[in-house]
């Protein structure tokens, strides 16, 4: 069973760092973003990410990676990136991405998106110290499934 | 119609600044990598993609990416990237990868390589001046088609 | 005459790529950190740093840089730049960097600093299409000789 | 006193990653490129920084780095960096670093190098676990005191 939460918005400003001699912005540099807005979300959930990892012993590296370039961006555009929990897993988390430049600032002041610059997908494993394969602590995996609306059968094995 | 040339080997030392605080490379660098092996492969093929953007207004930016991660590269590590043409139509090019780390040299001196780190592909499509859509340079085409062993008849469309 | 403008201050989110294996932030990512920084203060005088490339023909290419590293900056560490403009001649720009790790927020929500992780400077050059050197247009030298306090006769030439 | 080895060459090749849209290298990148060749010089002394780091418990963070920028470097251009040491006290090496573009390869093959495009220093502290200062271990000080042409009385201190 797949579902999707609700997205998390991150916003990144492109840094000349970024751009590279086609004046956009090299295509590595979205998978960082993806990184940045993934860890974002798990802020979101309540999650701090480096405690994850130094306190908890539980590292999320990628496995798997796939992004689709639908139209460049550019030095000093705002971008959105949304971002999704795709899939749980007992070992393996599934997030999904979707970046935008920014659109003008609604009435309200709030955020909004024009065009889709990329998508994409990332598929981490569990791992603990030494990079053995481990499973998601369950006090992490309680509210992703909440989140999910999933109960414990539901998850996916 | 889909066929692989022979691999291009391409060979890169990891950087300090490649890895993380995982002390692995950080994943997207493998992209980086991915670049470096397609314009060396292009280079054994006789074409100078420098020359492609500048002299000819023929540029190749990524639409598509995917890698799969299978082991981690670490600081120092020697790594072997075979890079093949996958397949090419009059405005698309895809490339395929795979990652290695290089084993002890042969007798004769010669690469080797040890376990597969991670396998990957790129799509491109051809674009000239302003990013709009082309096709590849018949001079590019006519050296690719051969070493493909397609005839022009046969090349995708 | 060499003076200060009152800084301007940026904060950075420390990512998960800008590490490396000693578990610190790499040493070339402070200077990824001072450009964002310099961005922003133009930002800040009303000037966008893009469109003075982009329409008045204006860039300003390092030519000396230096950084002194105190302490070292750790993954997800919010960071805050304090940026000078240090001193303007008709064709140099010179500016100062302060980078601290973020204090708790003061009690009205502000942003505070905490302990100093590394000073430096960058010193640019104004040129043209064609790396041409030329002099920083006079509506920008305006505003930053009033931000100085400086008279036009003051400027170091 | 400070003295200076025959320098080691390290080349790299520009990769477009490295690029910005000013179509010249990004500036923070030739830190990254003093890295490498410092380690190489290392490694030509007969010394893997991984191993000093990993078995020897002796890292050797940046604590001041100087980068002066004479010419741009461009996407695929081949570089030479001749690096030194440039001096040594019981816990401190100091590099230095000129960054060549290359000439075309000599009669007999050999690198030659076209015109100046940076040159740099690196100050490094030596440390081990947990950062804390040490000293660098005998077996390394002495080979670089025997390049340096230093009586162990002459160190630096």
């Amino acid at each position: 069973m797949s579902v999707l939460t609700p997205p998390s918005r991150t916003t990144v400003r492109v840094r000349y760092a970024e751009t590279d001699r086609m004046d956009v912005v090299y295509y590595a540099n979205f998978l960082v973003w993806f990184e940045i807005a993934r860890v974002e979300l798990l802020r979101q959930l309540g999650f701090d990410y480096k405690k994850m990892e130094t306190e908890d012993d539980c590292m999320l590296p990628v496995v798997d990676v796939t992004c689709r370039y639908k139209a460049p961006a550019h030095y000093d555009d705002l971008i959105v990136i949304e971002t999704r929990i795709a899939s749980m897993r007992t070992s393996m988390l599934k997030f999904s991405y979707e970046v935008y430049l920014a659109g003008p600032p609604a009435a309200d002041g709030s955020l909004t998106v024009d065009k889709l610059l990329a998508s994409g997908e990332t598929t981490h494993v569990i791992v603990g110290y030494g990079m053995q394969k481990t499973v998601l602590p369950e006090k992490y995996a309680r509210v992703i499934r909440a989140k999910l609306g999933l109960s414990q059968d539901d998850e996916e094995v």
